[in-house]
């Protein structure tokens, strides 16, 4: 039987999906991979992590101003015509990163539609966590020291950009449950709580990879 | 500290959903309620069982249609005018009988979008079962002696009609994940494995509540 296991997941902002997904590597013993070092990775590539840092999970909609204003960039000597093919150029350069972490053995893997470049990898687990927007407010509130204004405004800002970011790359719905093989709630479970289901799950879809022999 | 659960299941056609729905109650030893018994309490309020199967999860665009043809009705009797208060009358009928039969205790619900009609009770748990569409066909081709092409067509069917039933009396998209505590893939884990996994959650979640006194 095939004991490989790659773990996506994806979260809202304030869920407290990388914590859990840390501590899910810490607990299964696997490397835990984020957006920091699959930006590094794709240095190889070619790309400038600082550039990729400044696109940070922006839609593209909102591509086109930033590019074209960044000073990163110089500030406008980008025209749109060049910029389209330089974001689709970062996105395949780090799903070509995020392809060589999971071709290495099972692994943890937050963000940067993970699910959606490894849709056609069989050993994926692709996991998406939310909660209810009042109690992630609180939570960036607390996290980053932030009035409530503010960190609603946050909260909201963060799931527009990820939500974009996924729709135009996979072309289906930041979300949906049917994108994930589990979603859960993590207001009601607490980020333990959550480990603990995730590891349930786990154990079942192995105990029925191995009644099925299916590998 | 508080006990009570009440688990609304929402479920893809040809998800294994009911039989999971079923299965959870008999292993927690409460009641399960599905539409047939919902329908059967909406008889107090003068609700004609036959009416509500013939509108059988109608998204209202096809009511209209419905209704004024149907021969529960007598065939075209029916204006658009009187026909909406009616399909609402049903609904808030059914809700009646949903908040009832939570009241009375611990207990499996699924369908007729439960989990809207009792999302300001604290005790439910609201869970989604899917599947990918390949393997609901085939599923629903065996279970109803279909050809693959009769199957897959039910299948889009029926999920039209219940998203456009979810969405017309909640106006929310039916399965997006945070419409649900638990979203479950059961092509994955099989309808014993998500039987065990939402029992995992539930204990996690009552093991919360208790840490935290909040009842």
């Amino acid at each position: 039987m095939n004991d490989k296991i790659i773990i996506t997941i994806s979260r809202q902002f304030g869920s407290g999906g990388r914590n859990i997904a840390k501590k899910i590597a810490k607990a299964m013993d696997i490397p835990f991979y984020d957006n920091e070092l699959i930006i590094e990775g794709a240095k190889e590539s070619g790309i400038d992590p600082d550039m990729v840092r400044a696109l940070e999970e922006t839609p593209t909609n909102s591509l086109f101003y930033s590019l074209s204003t960044s000073s990163v960039f110089g500030g406008g000597q980008f025209s749109p015509i060049i910029d389209l093919p330089m974001t689709d150029k970062v996105f395949l350069a780090q799903s070509e990163v995020i392809r060589k972490f999971a071709e290495k053995g099972s692994c943890v893997i937050v963000g940067r539609c993970a699910n959606y470049v490894l849709r056609d990898d069989p050993d994926t687990l692709d996991v998406f966590i939310h909660r209810s927007v009042d109690e992630r407010v609180n939570q960036v509130a607390k996290l980053y020291d932030l009035s409530q204004k503010k960190a609603r405004e946050t909260v909201k800002k963060v799931d527009k950009q990820r939500s974009g970011y996924y729709s135009y790359y996979s072309d289906k719905n930041w979300g949906q449950a049917d994108n994930y093989d589990l979603a859960l709630n993590s207001g009601l479970l607490g980020e333990d709580g959550c480990v603990a289901v995730i590891q349930s799950y786990i154990d079942k879809m192995m105990q029925r990879r191995k009644v099925r022999g299916q590998r």
